[in-house]
Parts: structure tokens; sequence; C-alpha cells
């Protein structure tokens, strides 16, 4: 296999943005990030998106977006794992590079989901759930996680107050943000006061609807040493794993066994562990996920999620940095960017270019992105090589 | 790149199938093509399907029947482009492959169709073509290959007898094929006195609404040495393609210039040229579609299809067999899995264990699947290696 790295990443405006489709948004990254990357040509394009059917009447993403990039011709191909579509797209589009198939590969994602009422954008989201067993029933995200978050806090004594500091800690980096769909401080107060959504999860223990895209340009890391590409950003290591996305067919609903699996793989490709990752990108959807996060990926043991962020370890100074852009709670969680995005904080993180939010001494950041309540992850681990 | 073959193969039952989900019929084939295969386990999954979540409102496919096929825990990603989806997905595993990041990969493809409304699904499958300029102004698929139909008949003179011949050739090899959903043999006269569906083009120009799966089994060309596969059938060449997604933003609504360059790719990698085929799995959605990819893959002429196809050269004993299987006029349309089912029969012929269906002395097969109207076009090209 060939190694790959990352040498250009670009991303939409995210938000309620009604002036602009789905095809404009995605342009506007795949652009910025050709020309962040000084790609003589794009060989050939991924996108993840997880539901443009429903949200928007349109499948056929790969063509579409080729054509309106300015790519018309590349072969071009939608990729589609729930929430973990971008992730699963950028580990689709470093095995093309790795194969030796192509050189250069657009990997974007994008997902419009404000032009549709909540509650059909409800109804969309549920399509990540076993249909006939969660969503026909009536089961929602928020209701299926707050069903995690409840047993979590009956098994290891996760408190209410824990919860909210995920939702705090996050919304405090993405002040630094200028890319945030919402840029505000809010409090422990603030969250325990906000409005219940599905009991214990309140509004803001909830990530929001977001229109969005990302997008980011590889290529071998030969190639990118000849584009004089410096710092040189490595794909140290990609693992993926899926589950069964029923959480009643799990045996421990706590247990995040697929994002476990994706990490495990990902530190034995990057060789690796846990310590060694400087921070990460992880997908708070909601505040018990990044709890059950921490944990799968080895950063705490099990059921001390909720205590490690207590203790301060995940905010921006702690000794594991999470979500410096502000996680899905505060930049936004367009569903099939995200994981592209995360790539994106790993890349401007590890040049030293994330402005007024860079964390010091960086090299070797980690991105979790996953799908439903973890029926799939895929875990990325990127290194700056060289001084 | 290491070199791919083709070890297993499996289909579900295809047709009306109301008493089997979408996840059975998955699981079906996925098993079927688990066992002709032989191996020792499966490391990854790649699920073609175009739109399960406007027809089943379910998506996050790979994880799903990943689980239900028994392999949990495993990569398992959707691959989407539109109609092309299961010609992408069998890219997206022979790249996994040939990259060295895993060894056995099972590539599926699935659609289950007729759970909504004929109204619902036309709505559904409309999503492979540009929403904001085509399906929201009304435009269904019909009516968009009607465009190309009459453009063809226009500019060189095809008839609409010749049309009527795909159609009556295609039936003609599905009274063969146990597997396909209409074994009925029709004439010239029953396509011209069908119903009108958008003119010029009758009820039997048109493929039909489908459920069903398909699955293979990828490994390296070595491993399946190993394995023993006689005769040993081998990914010679893939070319994928994209296009305008839009007819009205072609030049020439009659070239489909996406099966065209996928075709020469594809040419490229085997080092072959058209001649060199000795038979042909096309996607005759409709059956001026087939005419116009025997143009696009240098079977004949441009502007000769029609003619091609009435000298008899694309039947059973011509000398260029196009659809043995009965394509997806007679055999059925399940959209996610007629590009897998393409190489099932591909693999089949190529064993010699096509049954009734054999063609004799086949070496090299090639399989050509679209999405839209060839916004997207995969080209696969198979031999049998040995004697």
């Amino acid at each position: 296999m060939r190694e790959v790295a990352v040498i250009g990443v670009g991303m939409s405006p995210w938000g309620e943005l009604w002036r602009s489709s789905l095809r404009d948004l995605f342009a506007q990254a795949a652009l910025e990030a050709m020309k962040d990357s000084g790609a003589p040509r794009i060989d050939s394009m991924v996108v993840g998106c997880m539901s443009s059917g429903l949200f928007n009447g349109q499948e056929h993403l790969g063509s579409l977006m080729a054509d309106y990039a300015g790519l018309r011709g590349i072969p071009a191909t939608r990729v589609e794992s729930a929430c973990a579509s971008g992730g699963a797209a950028f580990r689709t589009g470093v095995l093309e590079v790795a194969s030796g198939a192509s050189d250069f590969v657009l990997v974007g994602g994008v997902e419009k989901m404000t032009d549709v009422s909540g509650d059909a954008a409800t109804r969309a989201l549920s399509a990540a759930s076993d249909f006939e067993y969660e969503a026909y029933q009536g089961a929602t995200f928020p209701a299926l996680y707050a069903m995690v978050a409840r047993a979590h806090m009956d098994r290891y004594g996760t408190t209410r107050k824990q919860l909210a500091m995920v939702a705090v800690k996050n919304h405090e980096n993405g002040l630094l943000n200028p890319r945030a769909q919402f840029r505000q401080r809010i409090s422990v107060d603030a969250v325990l006061g906000s409005v219940m959504v599905a009991d214990p999860l309140r509004l803001l223990d909830c990530s929001p609807i977001t229109d969005g895209a990302a997008a980011v340009v590889l290529c071998p890391k030969e190639l990118a040493v000849k584009l004089k590409k410096k710092p040189l950003i490595k794909v140290a290591g990609i693992g993926q794993a899926s589950d069964c996305i029923a959480l009643a067919q799990r045996k421990d609903i706590t247990r995040f066994e697929a994002a476990a699996l994706a990490a495990q793989r990902a530190y034995k490709a990057a060789g690796i562990g846990p310590d060694e990752v400087d921070f990460a990108e992880v997908h708070d959807c909601f505040t018990i996920a990044e709890i059950c996060v921490l944990e799968a990926l080895g950063f705490c043991k099990t059921g001390q999620g909720g205590r490690f962020t207590e203790e301060g370890h995940t905010s921006r100074l702690g000794r594991k940095p999470i979500n410096p852009s502000g996680g899905l709670k505060s930049k936004g969680h367009p569903v099939g960017a995200t994981g592209v995005a995360q790539i994106v904080e790993l890349v401007e993180q590890l040049r030293g270019s994330a402005g007024e939010r860079q964390l010091s001494k960086v090299r070797c950041g980690l991105a979790e992105n996953m799908g439903g309540t973890c029926g799939s992850a895929v875990v990325s681990i990127l290194t700056r090589e060289g001084a």
C-alpha cells in the first residue's frame, strides 16, 4: 500500500443556509480544498452524504457534485454510512490512493438539512436507526441516546452535570472557531435549564440541524513531497467497524463496540496507542456520545468518561483536548459532512494554521466519526511529519 | 496494485417479493456468494444501493447488512451512484482488495422497490436525475429516455422496430434464465402494441420495478490460486466515469459520454479493445439505452446501434451476444443490485456454469452499468485464466 497524505482542505459556511443549495455548498468546499492543495488535477472523487434522497429528493451525488466542482468526467462515487458517511468516504478515498488506481483524490462530505420541516428531518435522520425495529416503532435518535445516557448514569454513576460539561466545553471551543454554527458561551445551568428533549437529554445536550460541506484532497506521500507540502500531513492509520444498528440487540448499550474496534484497527495501522494521540475530534452528536467515545478510544477507563470530562482533561488546556473545533455541538452537524470536517480540523491543527483555536505542540490527531448509535464507526489518525 | 479475482457469486430471487424484506434479500445473496467462494473469512463489505431511504426509510445499509449476513464488526460501507450503484460498489471493493487493505471482500447490491406505490417509486427513481432541473420540473426517466430515443431516430434513422427488437431479444434470452422476473417470449408486434409510456417508448421498452439482491466475493489473485478456484476469474480492468446528469446540459443527448469514457478506461486497464470482448451485459433500462451503449462501447459505429441489433449481431448466436441473462428488461432491475448481478452473469458464463443460457467459447466478458441517463457509468472486464 502506498502511504497517503492530505494536501488540501476546504469548508463551506455552516449553518441555516437557505440561500445555498446542496450543490452550492459542496462546490464551495471542493473548490477551496483544490485551491489549497496545489494539486495539478483531480483523478477521482468520493462524496459522503447520508440522506440527500430524503432531505433533497436527490441521489446520484457523485456525478452531480463532480460536475458542479468543474470535474465532469472523473470517476465520482457517493458513500453512505449514516452520520459516519464522511469518515467512510475519507477511508474510501484513502484506499483508492493507496491502491495506486488514482493519485489525486478529492473527498467531500455534504448535507443540506434545513430545507425540510423539523419533523421530516427527524424522520430522515431516523433512517440511520434500524427502521423495522426502531424508527417504525417511534424511536428517534434523542430517545435512543437518552437510553444510553440513563444506562451509563445508572451503571457508572455518571452525573447529569458531567453530561452538561461536555456541551459547555465544546461551546467554549466553538467560540474560537469562525466557522462554528453556534458561537455562544453556555453554562452548566443553561444546559440543565434548557427544554427537555428525551429524559435525561435536554436541548443543549443535542447537536443541531445544519447545512454544510467539507472537503479534502489526498495524494501519495511521495507526490506531496514533490509538491513541497510543508508540513506534510500523513494518514498514519484508519480503522472502520460495524455493529448491529439496533440498540436492543446489544449486550451493553453503554459500550460503543464499533468505535472501540475501529480505534484498535487504526492504532494498529499507525503503530501507536491512545497515549500518543495529542488531541481528537470525536462524534459528540449528544453529550453522552462524547463520554462513551472517550472510553471506546481508550482515553480513559470504562465508565470514567464523565469524570474524565469533569476533571478538565478534555478541555483545550487539558492533557487530551477533545473537539477543539467546537465539535458537532457548537460547530454544527451536517451529517454527511461531519466526518470530513473532522479531518479538516486535524489538518489545520497539525499545520499550525488553526488561528485562535490552535493547540500547542500537536503532532498526532485522531478523528472518530460514527453512524447512528455507533452502528458504524471510522477512526482516522493523522500525523505531522518532520519539524 | 494487486490483481483481483472473483471467487464467489450469489443472487436472491428477483421479482415482486412481498414476503421478503430488504435485509432478507441481501442476506440470501450474500450467504450464497460466501458459500460459493470457499473464503475462510470476510474482511470487509461494500453494499450498492440507490435509494433505500426513499423506498424503505432505511439508510446505514453497510452495518445493517453486515450484521444480517453474520458479519457484525467488519468495515461495511454503502455506495451509491443511482442505477450504477452496484457497479460502483464492485469497483470500490476491487480497489480495497487491490490496495492490500483487505483480502476477502464481499460486494453486494440490493433494492426493495415494490413496498411503495408506483408513484412513490417513480419519485424515488427520479432522484437519479437532476432534481432541480429535471425531476422537480416533472421529467421522469421514461420521459428523459424518450427524448434520447426521439433524437436518435431523428439523427440516425433508428426505427421504432429496431427499438422493439432489443426487448424481443432480451426476453428471448431471459426465457433461459430461471432467475428472470419475466420469462415470457414477446414479439415486435407485442412491443409496438403495448401501452404508450412516453412517446416513442411503450411499456415493453421499459425495464420493470423489481425486488432483489446479488453478491460476489473478491480476493487477491494469488489467494484465489491457493483456494484452487478453477477456472480463475480475474478482474482484467475497470473504468468509471461521470457526466452532467441533466440531459439539457449535454452537447449530444444520443451519445453516452460517461459509458464511452468508462469503457476507454477499462479497455486500457485490460489491455484490450472491443473486438476482444466475447459477450457483454449492458444496462438496458430502456430499449434505446442498449442501442446507445452498443455505440459507446465501440461494438458498432456511432448511430448504428439499431441496425447492429436488427442484423442479429447482439443475439445469443450473433457475433457479440448482449445480455445473455435477459438484461434488465427480462431479468428485472432492482437498481442497486443490477450492477452486481451483471458481474454474477459474467462469472457464470466464464465458468461455463450458466446452464441453458451458456454461451460457447467465452473467455472475456464485459459489464456496463449506468446511472440515470448515463450521468455515471462503470465498465468492468472479466477474463477466464488458463484452459
